[in-house]
């Protein structure tokens, strides 16, 4: 067999044992919370049928999307003349799954798939991976995790409410301190493209919107005037995205401005409902803030819109979400109200590790190494391994015939918290030295001393 | 948008709460025990380079990979008249990317390409789904989870030995009493075939003995013959690989059949070494049973190798594993010698649930959901669930609007412990119907109270 050189396809990724054990760590806070607030794990499969995800990303997205090859002969049960072919033509004939590009759409197919089985409202959370054909860059891969929340079946602004408070308990449990939850209202953005006169211009309106961090306001009114805003438009616009103040300040200018549309001042008003149960919670470290500029490019999104910015690090949103109205109606389940939030797993990894979050004990390593210097020792080590075993310590007996400083380098790398040495002198005196492998320490111990000592 | 039907790819699964709280109860319970024994998690990607996959499970193995179709116009790319193409020449054309379909290799192609991050010996565990287009059937999924643990770097029997005692703990841990952890060694295997005087049959010799429990001895004689063995040599055989007795008289009746066998007396003596190891242990309801008609199908395994039954119900093999001498070859790296287990957490899943042995809380739900019968009660019961909230006590509030009925409903499918209902009159007197949802049990208590109930 000729040599394979040992590479992964770029955009995807290895995780060692320390990355993992950090993973876990924000993976075990998220799910905590979750659970707390009474969403529940469901997994969908890596692969969904093709025509379940197509269509519902955009022309950009479907491109997206990983297909998976038919199995077998596909070309024989083609039998077409592949010549005159496009790619794009051929790939429905030749695949009919996909990798999940979101955990949204499988969700939306679960719900409708299972309806009979589910109770509503019924919240369920998610953490699994996805993939997209993107253009690998720092910081973005072709294959990462999602961390879903949702909820369908209830229209109450409370769970609104409780995800802010779980972005609030989670961000806040991982150690940051200084983040902001930004809300908006997609009805308020209808409501501005109503008093400008453009309500059917609404998508451009929030897709151009979603822009303004990256391209700037003289961006977006390059893009609104292509899309047949007028400058007289962008003049109204301007004050309205980038109102000033407080929550208040800004909903009081903005219900004034929004008078004359129904849309618009609802939109104000689940803004209020939202703040009001908001006060029945406490919230530790996040500040939740109206954020007019907020618009979010999924369109699916039909009520309150979220997203979460840390303001101790130079980094996108680690979060975000939205009402959507109609999510399970593109499976043919229609009138079912949702709403849900993502936690950006891997930008949260990247922050804590920036702002050296990460607890010394997230990777739960090995807690005292045997080192036995002798065969003879091995065999008397072995009753040691098994009894710490049985009081549930994390234990290893380094395999016989390797020097004492290889075993205490294998401890080192491996960020073993002591090491316990049996020499011939130890088994007799029954005193084994007991090396805290951080501070250097060592002391000379019988078992039972070392069991209370750990 | 057309509406499309809400259905998987046959072969793969979605995992409602229940089923996910009871895989988790699995895989945590395994983890659990790798930690204990100095296994570290990693994780490698879900698509790996077709060219890493293939030609490392046979040609029916390759069969079974399922490959992702390039991005882009990849047939633009081609430049071929594909008329005269068959698919098996087409796929590496337009395929450069598959599906994992084991842990075992990912984990050799991840032990090269980070040899120099890695501290040797290395023990890892990996718990991922993998993916084969196999006929899907009960049981049999083209989505799967593997549990593995290996450890590369030493060839200390120890590791064998651990390996036994992990199943022991785990399986025990998971509430099985009665289970056979089978053991045989391939170079047991070499002497057989060198005392038959065809060596180089050894792996037609193992592939068939590896057929034993489907088609039994008739089946594996036909296929002996056919493959160039003689009358004279099953007649040899046949003796040898239905060995009865205890271990010792086993090994003691082996041990002269094989005196001429340098290979097979090797074998013998690391049998003899690991259930040595063993009286050091205590297994608590494992068998370990030398079973010489164990081969088990893969042509990488070279020392010993393992199969886990259990006796408490119809069921293949629950785990397996073994030792290889040259895993990482295949890319590059030799002389490493590793040995590794695998758990079958979809057997195990269904003889868990065959046997009832599942914990009633493996799922985790909601401890107590607050129904509150009026907007006024709304809102003095968010301060309710602030508080308990706080308690890290999982907590739901039902959304205002529902009728009590609908909302014990939701507790009931829910499986939710408790309910707490909150009227005019609990919020004058500050007492509330705490109901034990199991029991049906009503109680009137303070906050505090139920505080120091749950």
């Amino acid at each position: 067999m000729a040599n394979v050189k040992a590479t992964i396809p770029k955009g995807t990724r290895d995780f060692n044992p320390t990355q993992m054990g950090r993973r876990n760590y924000i993976f075990d806070t998220i799910k905590k919370v979750f659970k707390k607030y009474g969403y529940q794990e469901i997994q969908t499969p890596t692969m969904e049928n093709l025509d379940t995800l197509t269509g519902k990303y955009g022309d950009e997205g479907d491109q997206l999307i990983f297909k998976i090859l038919n199995s077998g002969d596909y070309l024989a049960k083609l039998g077409t003349n592949l010549t005159e072919l496009k790619s794009q033509n051929l790939t429905p004939k030749i695949s009919e799954k996909a990798l999940r590009y979101d955990l949204t759409v499988p969700f939306a197919r679960y719900v409708v798939q299972h309806q009979n089985e589910i109770t509503l409202p019924f919240k369920r959370y998610q953490i699994q991976p996805v993939w997209r054909a993107d253009r690998p860059q720092r910081g973005r891969y072709r294959e990462f995790y999602q961390c879903d929340a949702d909820v369908v079946g209830t229209d109450s602004l409370l769970n609104e409410a409780e995800f802010i408070c779980i972005y609030d308990e989670v961000l806040t449990h991982l150690g940051l301190q200084d983040f902001t939850i930004k809300i908006n209202n997609r009805k308020i953005l209808t409501g501005i493209a109503e008093i400008l006169g453009k309500p059917d211009l609404i998508i451009d309106l929030t897709v151009a919107i979603d822009k303004l961090d990256k391209i700037g306001f003289d961006g977006v009114t390059t893009e609104l005037l292509n899309k047949g805003f007028s400058a007289n438009d962008i003049d109204k616009l301007e004050p309205i995205i980038l109102l000033n103040g407080n929550n208040e300040t800004k909903l009081e200018n903005l219900k004034a401005i929004l008078n004359s549309s129904a849309a618009g001042l609802q939109g104000i008003e689940e803004i209020y409902t939202i703040l009001n149960y908001l006060t029945s919670f406490e919230l530790q470290n996040a500040k939740a803030e109206l954020d007019l500029s907020l618009a979010r490019g999924l369109n699916y999104y039909t009520g309150c819109i979220f997203e979460v910015k840390t303001n101790q690090a130079t980094m996108g949103s680690i979060g975000g979400g939205g009402r959507y109205d109609n999510l399970t109606g593109m499976f043919g389940l229609h009138g079912l109200t949702g709403v849900g939030i993502s936690f950006g797993a891997d930008r949260i990894y990247d922050v804590l590790e920036e702002l050296n979050l990460f607890p010394a004990n997230a990777e739960q390593s090995t807690q005292i190494l045997i080192c036995a210097l002798g065969k003879a020792e091995e065999i008397y080590g072995l009753s040691i391994l098994n009894l710490l075993r049985k009081q549930n310590i994390a234990t290893e007996l380094y395999p016989f015939g390797a020097k004492i400083k290889k075993q205490m380098q294998y401890a080192n790398d491996k960020q073993i918290a002591y090491t316990l040495i049996i020499g011939s002198q130890e088994m007799e005196t029954g005193k084994f030295t007991l090396k805290n492998m951080e501070t250097g320490e060592q002391q000379q111990l019988t078992i039972d001393e070392v069991l209370s000592k750990i």
